[in-house]
């Protein structure tokens, strides 16, 4: 999607072990309108899908997901990374490890907001070694809903995570894929 | 707000220690028809006040106030709960007691996102003993923004927290105050 490469060629900053720093219009200040536009694009991409509710993961794919599901017309489901007093006991499990974090999170939906009815479109910011995604993925497994695609706003390509999603047959449909970059701020995108 | 009002009755469930559930329509599966209605209100509520940025804490504020942002056309910024590597370290801190996790968290904004040029609504699902209001207005004051409003979904009137802001002048917009709850599922509003 071109006005997404344009935006992280501008304002994306490269840092020092391959990260890429979007912070200013994706994962600390959001652009909406920039999220309006790549909601088409998924809306567009998904065309004829019988997508219910989307699911995502807290923190960072909440404001995306919130703005694709408005163009989507279906409610949010996002994954919750720890166990609050207010969950119930009744959970679908599974664990995520996280490198931007350098932790391992157990990660929970409530068995009631994803049952084998839905039709579930993943929506997440970023796709890289793509541990977040198998964990969403198991998720959406356990509940025996249907995975209808997976809309991510920034893939790494030169990591692992898109080959291993797609090789699963899932419609993956990531808006910009970054083939390389360097602390040059050069990026190279597929 | 009586559609919200409407929908706590309906869906809302009331456990012990004052605990009400909303988790079905705003902080776990989110209703996004109905966050476009609560923003819409703000909008009308808050309406003439210079707002250019919306200010939220991770991670249920972060749906409400990506549609709030829509209507209103201006950015979100999230402050984050931990210290992730790709955080600047040029941030404003200050701690939040969360009492529905139990524990301390150290709040986070990076001083690029937040400026004494900013005039700043601050929207959240809930506020109780206001804890995590009072977080954010010190990240906002920490900053020299201006705070033109607090939109807050809802609002426990039997606790502290709506009292503490509205004594400080700050137009405090709560779309349903609840004034009293039991387990039996009754729920009075102001």
């Amino acid at each position: 999607m071109k006005m997404l490469e344009e935006r992280i060629r501008k304002d994306g900053i490269v840092r020092e072990g391959n990260v890429l720093k979007v912070d200013s219009f994706i994962n600390h200040q959001m652009d909406i309108g920039l999220f309006e536009e790549m909601a088409k694009e998924w809306k567009r991409l998904f065309a004829g899908k019988p997508i219910n509710k989307i699911l995502t993961i807290e923190a960072s794919g909440i404001g995306i997901a919130a703005i694709a599901a408005r163009e989507f017309g279906v409610p949010v489901v996002f994954a919750k990374k720890s166990m609050s007093i207010n969950l119930d006991q009744d959970n679908y499990r599974t664990q995520i490890q996280s490198y931007t974090h350098g932790k391992i999170y157990e990660v929970i939906v409530s068995k009631k907001f994803l049952t084998k009815e839905d039709h579930i479109l993943i929506i997440d910011d970023f796709l890289a070694n793509g541990c977040a995604l198998m964990g969403l993925l198991d998720l959406v497994r356990s509940a025996g809903a249907a995975v209808e695609g997976i809309g991510i706003a920034i893939e790494k390509g030169f990591q692992r995570g898109g080959e291993l999603i797609r090789k699963q047959g899932i419609q993956l449909e990531s808006l910009a894929i970054v083939e390389s970059m360097n602390e040059n701020g050069e990026i190279v995108f597929r």
